[in-house]
């Protein structure tokens, strides 16, 4: 199973780290993805390679998609590559897991009408706006959808982020 | 379940944070305690409360011991209380993850004659004098002793630590 993480400079380091390292634990071959094949940094400095540029990613051969927050959903938002991806992961009802800003490329993507999600705080407005039933709750999951406000969110975002994959496993 | 963290200023981040969430996610009850009852801070700037003081620590009340690495071990291993912390681990056979320079705090306890362990490449002589059959690997496992190398080990470690936690669920 492969599992892709879209993010770019500025990442909330442990919301791209922390279920990064979860998934290879278990198994589940990670692929980062980003505007430039060179490293990512994240805001608290953390150096994470790219795997694949967004235009060399084929979102078929991915079984779950994760947006980690920090500043890099900003820039990810505005690429056309990436709201693509994240269109092609809804149209197959796949697992997609977004926490604190990373929600922002699924409101750009529109894709957020009518679903069931949490976010930041600050970005609450912007989803709402995007058609999203916001709620403040440490994870919100509606269907394939998991969604997360903040790091200290983390345990309770691996756990239904988790369920997604063992869920696939068993298909 | 509750789980003891042993660390000081200068932590490597990732290597608290991700095990602390990671118990967490799977219903473990995490305790982080340090010389004083503030925040501890990593090399990258995270900041982490501290629940107890190490005098405040009653080693009977933990199921497992995990000692991040980074400069806090550096620190941590002058500290009589957490060695005698970790003894009672061992003397209980009780499960200890260790990682990077986190083994400097066993080493100091007098705890690694004889045992299989693994630690950062520059820890490696020190724990050879202090007895250890020290081996460059991903994982060492010996017993309910768990110990890796650097942060890209954690998958393995992770791994090993939730074995861990997963035979005392099942005792």
């Amino acid at each position: 199973m492969k599992a892709l993480f879209i993010s770019a400079d500025g990442f909330e380091d442990t919301e791209l780290l922390v279920p990064y390292y979860r998934l290879k634990e278990a198994g589940v071959d990670v692929v980062v993805s980003s505007m430039n094949r060179m490293t990512i940094t994240g805001e608290h400095g953390y150096q994470v390679a790219v795997d694949k540029t967004l235009e060399e990613v084929d979102p078929g051969d991915y079984a779950l998609l994760v947006l980690p927050g920090g500043k890099a959903p900003g820039s990810v938002r505005k690429e056309p590559k990436a709201l693509a991806i994240a269109r092609s992961f809804f149209a197959g009802s796949k697992p997609v897991a977004a926490i604190c800003h990373g929600p922002q490329i699924l409101a750009s993507a529109g894709l957020l009408k009518g679903r069931h999600i949490t976010c930041y705080a600050t970005v609450g407005n912007e989803v709402k706006e995007a058609g999203a039933l916001y709620e403040d709750k440490e994870v919100v999951v509606d269907g394939s959808l998991v969604t997360s406000r903040q790091p200290s969110d983390l345990p309770a975002f691996l756990r239904e982020m988790m369920k997604q994959v063992g869920g696939m496993k068993a298909k």
